[in-house]
């Protein structure tokens, strides 16, 4: 398997800069695969303050591109481009932005680059994800946390992974509130879908999976879901192998 | 309008016994529509501790009328039933209990229930939801809180209101967690659905509607949520006229 791929919890810890805890990583993987340009997928950004949800990407797409700047890193989003299958091919590497994985879901649908990116990524692009971007990185969205605001075509997703992703995974519900955790959520998804593995990657923690090697990083453990087992927590640099066995 | 709704934000509040505190609406409900038996709709129950989906529907009937019995009202789930749509036909009032949205949502669509309870609650059949149950009352699902565990044919609900409700409304994130808080989320479904009204219902509330008329009753205020205005607060008694209109 040549598939490179970095995903990330979050982009952004509580009180902390944006895109500031995983900055060292994303550095690091973009020189390892000498990546001098990316191309900016920023379907999951929405926000109400811009006028339409075009201006909301171009919004989206300066944000990060001050952070790739950084690493003397070109980037463009995908949203100028009038051939977005296209522009996927030719792509050094992918990289996708968190915000709403059902949004992002249905426009990754609809411009067909959904099956694209699939094609370029099992070839051995690069691919980086934070958030909705590491979710859909997994045979299908089941496991976001986000609210369906939109209804995209179908949950299915890149399959870059055989697991599924919990993305922001927490513990506990805020004081004297009765809904459901994230773990209850987890074992509801595990009850309808019995043959999956998910993960709840905290906050702060990513993978890094190069050549079907997989590798967690971060201060926080990672939770491990099972059908009728009880949830694991691995440390950095446990062995991880069995996560990437289809 | 002839359409008569109790819809619950929740079953039960954090520390309190299982459908505590909404039971004297309940009551008040079957008791002004005369309902002597309900026809009850398991498909949110999805629970892990059981063989398969089938028995945690079991389960969850059994848990559900414990509560009806002490209303003096028989209890009766659909799953039981070879020919569900007729069973909604001859329902005296519809009960659809919490749990996963989607899962609710999936299975409604498969048995075609979602059309008969459409058209019988639209005639006059009185129906009680909470959570799931009172999601679905509205245009979409899209205001759901839920994991989309089950892929639904179609986020398209009964539309029994004009607006979107927000079930387990809450206020803030758990300490030191960045994930989007509940408002962020729905200020995203409002920058794609400009012209929707989103109500989120604070745990421990509930609408009353009867022949086209809506109050809001429970401790904590409704907060109201429309595109490009700020959100806006409401207490029980409120006029809130301007949900109800289409």
């Amino acid at each position: 398997m040549h598939r490179n791929l970095l995903l990330l919890s979050n982009s952004t810890n509580a009180g902390e800069e944006y895109l500031g805890w995983p900055r060292p990583y994303i550095d690091n993987f973009l020189r390892k695969f000498s990546v001098r340009s990316v191309l900016f997928i920023p379907y999951a950004g929405v926000n109400l303050s811009t006028e339409s949800v075009l201006s909301s990407y171009n919004v989206y797409e300066e944000r990060v591109r001050g952070i790739f700047t950084g690493f003397g890193v070109e980037l463009v989003s995908i949203h100028h481009s009038s051939d977005p299958r296209a522009a996927v091919k030719k792509a050094e590497c992918i990289v996708v932005g968190g915000g709403n994985t059902f949004h992002l879901l249905k426009l990754m649908h609809e411009t067909g680059i959904m099956h694209s990116i699939k094609e370029q990524v099992r070839q051995g692009t690069p691919y980086i994800g934070w958030s909705a971007g590491a979710n859909i990185a997994c045979p299908t969205m089941k496991t976001t946390n986000d609210m369906p605001i939109a209804e995209p075509e179908s949950f299915n997703c890149l399959d870059l992974v055989p697991f599924q992703i919990n993305p922001h995974y927490l513990d506990a519900n805020p004081q004297g509130h009765a809904g459901e955790t994230r773990e209850q959520r987890i074992l509801e998804f595990l009850a309808v879908n019995r043959n999956s593995i998910v993960v709840g990657l905290r906050e702060g923690c990513l993978f890094w999976i190069e050549g079907g090697k997989i590798e967690l990083k971060g201060n926080r453990n990672l939770r491990v879901f099972r059908h009728s087992q009880s949830p694991a927590e691995y440390e950095e640099g446990a062995a991880l192998d069995f996560l990437m066995k289809e």
